[in-house]
């Protein structure tokens, strides 16, 4: 991730197209920074053309009388004038020599390794310029494009205009693609070409937009005499770089100098002002007692944040930390992985540039227009995607846009009561007192109408009231090695288990619903249930009107993965299809209306699409969020079927489903949704999910995919984590691994997962690079919720990356 | 805006730098159209160089034999071979001849009218090329880059890729801003130069994301003999373009044409699939009879919709219609003014580049972040902006962010029930009894929580609880050229007023909240609540936690302005703080902790950054939300003093606001937020805005700008108005117009406001050009709420857009 020394700043140099001065003016910026008494080092990462006129030879050269505090260096060096993705291929065709063409992981690493061995090696403050390769999206070595292959990197920017006619277009196009990769472009610098007078336009154009433009004169034309030119372009160096240290060129080192400085200080201030001025979800500022304790997030990427670490008091325990706060030569910026998705978000990873283009695309043909009544491609097409082909395939007619989860779940709870009210011509009085059926432990968002879809708790608030009754339901997990169906006091007292714990063939048969359906628990589950649900009646509870449900997995109530077959066979009762495998028809609700929150565990967070195919069973209306749109903006559907729907439709406005928001069906959001489902649709059948449902076992046959229990998390160290003795039990699940550890306190106040992990928060030196950007050692972002620590992946996180969490989780609580 | 026309389909061609081939390739397209029997529009907009190669002539020349079929023209064209805001300076500098350098608007305009002329006179299908000028982001002659402002057009484009070194580069980049303008980019076509290859990396690179490429040779170099280089150049045209028709310019003949065939069946079909698939937000799907009524939306642009009319049934009664439908030479597509501000999110027009922009490098830098003790840039000076400068500034010291105006009210909501539980030591089953204070007529979004705060009505749900109390609050409105305080009839009789309307003196005097403190209207108001609170208390009704109100009007209630003298006496009353004038000190909530419900209000709609200095006193908690992020992304504010914050700190977590939703504080909301934020601020000062101030005779005192009562309308037309007899009242502040109409019926069930403007839905055919981007005829989106009908403007509406909208809004109801 991002470099930042104190004492080293560094500037990558961008051209805004091939030939524009990038070399020149690099080479100015170096000789001036040297002039100024500064250690300067250039990096040219990939050159290509003829060896007598490399890049970095010339910045030497001509840094004259200051060549001696230069260090000039180039990674990768092709003859060929071409792109370099060109020169690479042409070497290799050419036989010329071996030829290894880095990947782009490489390449970063191998650019971050050299920027650190710079830091560590400087005696005295120090500039660096690592000067890319053609324009901002030529290819690099690999194929991606310049701007792409540098971003783990994160450096700050200087933009190198072009002054030749068409160089407005390319300057300003360079600058926006720059800002589409969130690049901090410091300045843009041209030659002050005196016939098109691009700079003209130019300064005023990028001042408007708070960006410095420095101009400077164009070099003498080439002279065809080696030597003459040589002398011409001594001359010109020692004229844009004048010994009287002012002008041009030392403006524009005076004002990067400032950047940096800028930078530092923001960093450093960020804390204090954070604590100053936010207010926190879900935190108690009252135990936030330093600055220390606040996370600044200088930029993100992949699964990486990368986190200013200026402020952290050394780590109490646990092996070497990164780095000895204070040491200039170690980067105030470290890469930090994201351990629980941001809050179970992340589908692709941070800041990819197909979602940013899909924002930017969409703001810039609609913005947000006006919904209801109206239409447009990009809310249609989601609609369409989501109801034909996404979770509501096979039972939805229709998609209703809200902006979070919480919303979502309110919408579904409007319908279902609606549609319930409708059905049995409640009178005034009597919708008053609707009630809904759940699970203990569920959690469908923070408003206070989803709230009181919950049982009272922690996170409820005054005007909070239950309504309804919660099931507290059997439970799966792994222990010993073995998985586990735990039975609360009253089931297992009911099925006349020796012990709580039941049912422990294999994981995989705890989720083969179908199967189980036969066995004496499934009796046991629906006994219990109809005896309770008569127990309800008898005593005069609010009417059921709907079956809400976390399928699989209660994400905030503490993890709890649920017996997959205690949730069908309440589905089944409620719908009263007691003695049916066979799912009821879409067309008509029965019973109950049955609500899916699949907030958290929708869209692939578990490997599956939806969770419905594995209970073998639909919901009458369910919600997806959180992933829905890739982890970058809010967004929510409900989804419904046709018998919902009908309950609203009349002749009379108020008889219409009167809830939206103001952005409802934005087309940003719906644009990001579009380009997200597209993405993680094609993962769900790429090679990587392949290996990782071979090595869960899972059994090749059309239909595993939609049902079958896997994990990406290595089924061996999720054995291994088992058998510890400091952790209760363990349970893996998609994306989702869950820890919960030993503690006799437990509930929402425990620390103990918090305590036992602490270690991973900080990086581990190791002599290998790591696999975050840059290979530096990264340290672990992760939240508990009680007793249980829960660590989350992407969908495209490398099997390398999940390894190396594993090992350091590993060492965190193998003791 | 976008103009389509089913039988002449339209491209325009950008290119991605100068000299890449543009206008070869575009004759290239010409003649290829031309042979395969279109006739053939080309239009050079504005053209620069010598006028012996001017790119008109070229491409009729070298349409060769098919030149008859060919109709090229130029619209502004200057000899010297620079950019064209370059060109037009030198000619006028050169005082060659008098040179006029059009405006956007008029250069839009004319192009537009080019093209409709074109479409008038065509007598069989045709093709038609707009080439620009230079690359994408080249000056056109106001200094505009060409790619803003060909947008207000939106025409479907065709990219001319660049084939030489660095054109990769410059390739994608250029794509990406026009990505970046919404456009939709149906080809990139370049040549295949066999040396750099770029169409080879290039082809797989775009098929990737969905568009295509089309290779051609390039041209011959060019000749010195003049004679001998019109011989090659033509038979290079024959190469391209064959006689046998096929292979590569027909390819992309054939992919334009289908691109146009599959724009026209997806807007034909939109409406039917939008009535299969979409759940709308307060839409009664049963009144939605035919797709007609469907309102296709394919772009917008400033003010305006750009809608499909393809499928609307020619209007019932009214003034000539824009079009005769189905005539192929009308626009399939035109502009709607979007009235509503889209449910009032607008602020500076849709599709603001430099929204677009914030949010591509929010998304680039971060994507989402983990919000919850960390941060983050944009959202920690958002915070700092609001908080210190905005709403917030001298009263307020954290920022809790959430979704949408409807979770930031819960947020408050939830903040002030805390702050009365803990100050007055409540217990468990004291919390359970709180209620709320409020205006009858309120409304603060739709989750049930913040519904829970309103009194029942048409809007809620089975599950709502009117928890508190609402007065009936006297009302502001202007009658007959009169501003007039309306008293509900209690306050009328406790008044002795002879009739219900008094306090008549002038607008002014009414929004003069101060003067007013010492009248005796302030008395009765004091005395009137006071009474009112002393029976709710013998009553035994809940405990009153808090004061909610939305300050000045209730939006979503129909548009009520409250007398603000009456909310400022029921702050004051609530407070315990009588009989003074100044503000109560902001550090501690005294009485009842007062809750402004900004989310419509606020920043800026009605002219005021805040409604609290007009008011004379300050919240204990503000909400905003709609124009924070500029009309483009969701997001929502809750500010708070530090009295409330405080309520919540202590060393336990349970004790923290246990609030948050996924997407808290995303990177791209806040971004946005912070780009709308510097540009509202700025427009507060700008000409425009003391113009409309001027007219509504606002004093020139430095207070005024944030405590008069003033409208982007003219006060004049607002005056007619209020004469009209179909016109119960009507009023105007900031950007909002209201006119309730005279209906016995009234309510929301109304839909008199409806029926008196159908006819202003459809444009009005009129011999000028209208004001809407291309200067094409346009129809009004508008909302009504019961017998209520208002319009909305953006801060930065053109007064000559506003004035247009007035007299279509005076046509209809004049009579």
């Amino acid at each position: 991730m991002s470099l930042l020394f104190k004492n080293l700043r560094i500037h990558q140099i961008f051209g805004a197209n091939t030939d524009v001065g990038k070399t020149v003016l690099t080479s100015a910026l170096v000789r001036a920074s040297a002039a100024l008494g500064k250690a300067v080092y250039y990096l040219k990462p990939v050159s290509t053309g003829p060896l007598d006129v490399a890049d970095d030879e010339h910045v030497k050269r001509f840094a004259g009388r200051y060549r001696e505090s230069v260090d000039a260096a180039c990674l990768f060096r092709f003859d060929e004038p071409v792109s370099p993705h060109l020169a690479a291929r042409l070497a290799q065709e050419q036989g010329k020599r071996e030829v290894t063409v880095p990947s782009d992981e490489t390449f970063a690493n191998a650019v971050a390794h050299h920027i650190r061995q710079c830091a560590t090696r400087m005696t005295r403050p120090s500039h660096m310029y690592v000067e890319t390769a053609g324009g901002v999206h030529s290819p690099t070595l690999s194929g991606t494009t310049q701007l792409d292959s540098y971003r783990p990197l994160f450096l700050p920017t200087v933009l190198i205009g072009d002054s030749k006619l068409g160089g407005i277009s390319s300057t300003i196009s360079s600058y926006e693609s720059l800002l589409l990769r969130g690049y901090i472009v410091d300045a843009i610098m041209l030659f002050r070409d005196e016939y098109y007078r691009n700079w003209e336009y130019l300064s005023p154009y990028f001042a408007e937009r708070g960006v410095h433009v420095v101009t400077l004169d164009p070099p003498p034309e080439r002279h065809a005499d080696r030597a003459q030119d040589v002398e011409l372009t001594d001359k010109y160096y020692e004229h844009i770089v004048p010994s009287t240290q002012q002008g041009g060129i030392f403006d524009a080192i005076q004002h990067l100098d400032n950047c940096h400085a800028q930078r530092l200080t923001e960093l450093e201030t960020m804390p204090r002002r954070t604590l100053d001025t936010i207010w926190w979800p879900f935190v108690q500022h009252g135990l936030v007692k330093s600055e220390a304790d606040v996370n600044v997030l200088d930029s993100a990427s992949g699964d990486f944040f990368s986190v200013y670490n200026g402020r952290r008091s050394s780590p109490s325990a646990s092996p070497p930390a990164l780095s000895a706060q204070g040491s200039p030569k170690t980067s105030l910026l470290e890469p930090q992985f994201d351990g629980s998705a941001s809050w179970w978000t992340q589908a692709v990873g941070h800041a990819h540039p197909e979602l940013a283009l899909a924002a930017a695309r969409a703001a810039g043909r609609y913005g947000h227009v006006m919904f209801p009544q109206g239409t447009h491609l990009p809310a249609l097409k989601l609609a369409e995607r989501l109801v034909h082909d996404g979770p509501g395939k096979g039972w939805a007619s229709r998609a209703f846009f809200s902006d979070d989860g919480s919303t979502g779940m309110e919408v579904a709870l409007k319908m279902a009561l609606r549609a319930y009210t409708v059905k049995h011509g409640l009178d005034k009085a009597e919708r008053k007192h609707l009630g809904i059926l759940g699970l203990k432990g569920s959690y469908h968002g923070d408003t206070i109408g989803a709230m009181d879809a919950c049982e009272e708790g922690v996170y409820t608030c005054e005007w909070h009231e239950a309504k309804g009754f919660w099931f507290d339901p059997p439970t799966v997990a792994i222990r010993k090695g073995k998985a586990a169906v735990s039975l609360p006091p009253a089931l297992a007292e009911l099925a006349g288990a020796a012990d709580a714990q039941v049912d422990t063939r294999s994981l995989a048969h705890t989720y083969d619903v179908a199967a189980r359906l036969q066995t004496p628990l499934a009796g046991t589950y629906r006994a219990y249930i109809e005896r309770t649900l008569q127990k309800l009646k008898e005593k005069g509870g609010p009417t059921i009107a709907a079956l809400v449900l976390e399928p699989l997995v209660m994400g905030a109530g503490g993890m709890i993965f649920v017996d997959p077959l205690f949730q069908r066979v309440l589905i089944d009762v409620v719908r009263g299809t007691y003695s049916s495998v066979q799912p009821r028809p879409a067309s008509q609700w029965a019973g109950l209306p049955v609500i899916f929150d699949e907030v958290f565990v929708g869209l692939y967070r578990l490997g599956l699409q939806s969770t419905a195919p594995l209970l073998g069973t639909q919901p009458d209306i369910a919600v997806n969020a959180k992933i829905l749109t890739g982890g970058l903006v809010p967004l929510a559907v409900t989804m419904a079927s046709d018998s919902i729907f009908q309950a609203f439709m009349s002749e009379a406005k108020v008889d219409a489903l009167l809830h939206g928001h103001s952005y409802t069906a934005y087309p940003v959001g719906c644009e990001v949704a579009n380009a997200t489902l597209e993405m993680i649709d094609k993962l769900a059948e790429c090679e990587e999910w392949n290996v990782a449902r071979h090595a869960w076992k899972v059994p090749e046959s059309p239909d595993a995919k939609d049902t079958a229990v896997w994990s990406f998390w290595d089924p061996e160290f999720v054995n291994a984590v088992s058998h510890l003795d400091s952790v209760n039990e363990v349970m893996a699940f998609g994306t989702v691994l869950s820890i919960k550890v030993k503690d006799t306190s437990g509930g929402y106040q425990s620390h103990s997962a918090q305590k036992m992990l602490e270690s991973i928060k900080t990086g581990l030196v190791e002599d290998k690079l790591s696999s975050a950007p840059g290979g530096a050692p990264f340290g672990i972002n992760y939240r508990t919720l009680g007793d249980v620590a829960y660590f989350m992946l992407s969908l495209n996180t490398p099997a390398h990356t999940a390894r190396s969490v594993e090992e350091r989780i590993w060492s965190a609580i193998k003791n």
